[in-house]
């Protein structure tokens, strides 16, 4: 190992400026929201620096579903995980009383037919069937198996296609795996995606919740990547309907598959995790017992800090501080936004290049042999049970240095995702509503390592190779610069964030449901 | 982000067995010691397994130097830095009195020009020049600039190399970078390499420090990658036996690059961060003050645990632990194991599949912008100095806690090593030796976030990548398992491990000097 030591002065942290500072990324994606329906009222919502254009849902376009689906008799959602319960019975539930008919197709022997019976899809009515017959007699076929299952069984898949069936896919995965081994989406058929911002759990809970108030459910974002019968456009916003997705974005399966899987390793989930060991260590080494780190720390960021952002924003967790829990804010966010997103930043590129979905290829390779240990036996978990217990008789604040710490890399994240080029609503679902609508919410109710042990092995994989990383820099850097004054053009730049415009113009389109995870 | 719910008990660790299990790679180097010199007199080592042909060093060979260098009146030594100054300055001591000359090559402009000439190299006797004249003049030109120099200049540098002369290496980073970069050493030249197991610093050191014994120094491995002309083993072996190696093995430059990118991840910088960060967590939050877990962690490992390992080997540090001492020992190595050895192999994988080189690629185009912050903030090196301080007063014994899990990480390394082929000269100088004989001396003489600080570009940037993995690993999984008895199988594994076989055979060969850092 050659060394080169070179003059450096011990232990002065040179940390890079972010203010203002440029970023020149050959990467960028650039999606522009301009499309056209024949089918759907689009609406104009003002983004900063511009407008995108984007379909409000709700029940009452249910009776344009057939329109938007013309020439699709039958869909075909391929797996029985989260999305394809989820989307399967709500696609069924929307499309009730029509004659287009939706099939689940499973791998032959799947434990999961029992499941999928249970919830009336059925050999008998010809909605329940192997998966490639179902591929092979459906117009619109929604590949929702896991991603590796879709890496090592989407040629086949593609194979009993019917001619002209259109393809749909819920994340950009796919896309990537085709570009990292050579391959590419059959020619002569669509290929759309209908990407809900949120588990497919709460696709479900909240579309049952909402049946009453004309719907409810996940934001989706939309994407034509392949359109040979010019139908994708109508095709993928009829889907996202028949979802209850409260509001439909543009964007490209490209700028999706970068800010999917970034978020998920970043602010959604890798750094949450991250966060809260970070600080429950240094909340119990200040001090406190464990069931006290455990409310500063996970508590404090699954509960009061996301319920805060979900009604009133980013700013207005700093705003009903008061003077000394605003200076705490201040130095925790001001000491963490850059390395915070020198991470994001670190991650977007690795994510781009497709060195990611290599690492992640080979942990696939690598798990025969070598599960996956769980992270829940940390000893912080340890406290949840009885935190959760004292829930009911005390309402518990916002601790000021977490709220600093949790904003300032989720700020991190919109800005790096605002410099790469996605589109706003693309930023502010995959940086904060998906966070604080659908994820912290389940994380509130289980809590952050279930989550980690308990999601898809892609985010599952990309979480543990990155919450350590968070976790170290909040240690090592941001932690120890959080002792000096915070640095107002840091603050500024968080108070003047086009973020806040972009995020009330999103709330406005929100229902009046919150999840309620039981 | 698509969830998928498992039905996971929750907070069961699960953890994979490794005794006796088999693990298949595709990737194993194999790398054969069978090799002949017409000048050197070699030797056979037994190893487990078979044997490896060696050669033993020492200043009687230095007469042979000339017969090695047959052809050879010109060795040009391009670049500074700690390698690059260690390797030109004894290649010139050994070669004095012969009609070999060593010249140094800088680019132009170099800040290190007046540094080369306080050390004797001149323009105005030849033997400092130009880097593109001097690899022109040269008949063997070693390149010892930086990864990222070698990165962005070997094509220069080739096109300015006489015909036939041969390019030396002192790691294999070139070659893993031709390999993703779909480049190719240049036809017609010898490709030799020639790798010190441990810093430049050292090379030097050890080697004037061996002047009055017939030498010591650095272990050095060496590979033959082209040999147009037949004479690349002598070149390699003279050039070794001229830093002053007290032996010299034989790899490829393959292995040679696997091990050593990986090595410098895990046991030898990455790990060894993320051990005394968790562990000096630990210790303060048992109760311990900042300086009493400065020492069970940061100064027990490059202190107590490096001298007795360096002196007895590694089955030592346990045997001499009084029985309370061997079972908090036990404990540790047995809960530490598993999840460091999944570390190297995770590491392994992504280094042979070149993903490890493409982050660095990535990273450093990300420099110019974004410079590392660094990591000697954190608040354990504020202690380091009153560590150092007390030194004199009091002799430090053997953490048991600290040397299970560090024994642990290095004996998974080794035996990940073994499964994947390399061969067991280099195993133990690259996970045992070049540790605690070269890298742990400096870090006691400074501290660990010193050495990751001013390493190399690509050790640095691995250490960060890998250290904090290696962290939340000890924190998460085997902090808490260490509560549980110590696994006998685990255990005896490590006490019949060949690899101590193998270290006291390369024990044998080592000089009796200590290296001294002042």
């Amino acid at each position: 190992m050659p060394f080169i030591h070179r003059n450096t002065p011990l232990r002065k942290l040179r940390l890079p400026q972010y203010v203002g500072r440029a970023y020149n990324s050959t990467m960028t994606p650039t999606v522009t929201s301009t499309y056209a329906s024949t089918v759907f009222p689009l609406e104009t919502m003002t983004v900063p620096g511009g407008t995108e254009t984007i379909l409000r849902g709700g029940r009452h376009l249910f009776p344009l579903l057939p329109g938007a689906f013309a020439g699709v008799h039958r869909i075909g959602v391929i797996g029985w995980g989260p999305q394809g319960r989820a989307q399967a019975a709500n696609l069924r539930d929307s499309l009730a009383g029509t004659d287009i008919r939706v099939a689940v197709g499973l791998r032959p022997g799947s434990a999961s037919a029992a499941y999928a019976r249970a919830h009336g899809f059925t050999e008998a009515d010809g909605t329940l069937g192997d998966w490639l017959a179902v591929t092979a007699e459906s117009d619109l076929v929604i590949l929702l198996i896991a991603d590796a299952a879709l890496a090592a069984h989407h040629r086949e898949l593609f194979a009993a296609l019917k001619p002209g069936a259109t393809i749909g896919l819920s994340h950009g995965f796919l896309l990537g795996h085709l570009r990292e081994t050579g391959g590419e989406f059959p020619a002569g058929h669509g290929v759309i995606a209908v990407c809900p911002k949120g588990m497919g759990d709460s696709v479900r809970r909240l579309y049952l919740q909402g049946a009453e108030i004309n719907g409810a459910g996940i934001n989706s974002s939309f994407a034509v990547h392949a359109d040979p019968d010019g139908h994708a456009v109508d095709r993928a916003l009829g889907w996202s309907v028949a979802l209850g997705s409260p509001y439909t974005f543009h964007t490209t399966l490209d700028s999706e598959y970068r800010s999917d899987i970034v978020g998920e390793r970043a602010i959604l989930l890798g750094a949450v995790h991250g966060i809260v060991e970070s600080l429950y260590a240094r909340f119990r080494l200040a001090g406190d017992d464990p069931v006290a780190a455990y409310e500063r720390s996970c508590e404090n960021v699954t509960g009061p800090i996301a319920r805060t952002i979900s009604r009133s924003g980013l700013r207005a967790v700093r705003e009903n501080l008061d003077p000394a829990g605003r200076d705490t804010f201040d130095r925790a966010y001001t000491a963490t936004y850059g390395p915070a997103r020198d991470l994001v930043a670190e991650i977007h590129d690795e994510v781009a290049d497709g060195t990611e979905l290599r690492s992640v290829i080979l942990a696939e390779q690598r798990l025969g042999t070598r599960p996956m240990a769980e992270i829940g036996g940390s000893p912080m978990w340890a406290a949840g049970d009885e935190v959760r217990a004292r829930r009911a008789g005390r309402a518990l604040g916002v601790d000021p240095f977490t709220a600093g710490v949790f904003i300032a890399t989720m700020t991190a994240q919109i800005d790096e995702f605002a410099e790469r080029g996605h589109p706003w609503s693309e930023i502010v679902n995959e940086s904060v509503i998906e966070a604080v609508d659908s994820l912290l919410p389940y994380m509130h109710a289980r809590d952050v390592a279930y989550m980690v042990d308990n999601c898809s092995r892609t985010a599952r994989l990309g979480a543990r190779r990155w919450g350590p990383r968070f976790q170290a820099a909040y240690e090592q850097i941001a932690f120890p610069a959080s002792e000096n004054p915070a640095d107002q053009a840091v603050l500024n730049a968080f108070c003047a964030n086009p973020a806040h415009e972009a995020l009330a113009a999103a709330a406005k389109l929100r229902p009046s449901v919150d999840i309620a995870v039981v």
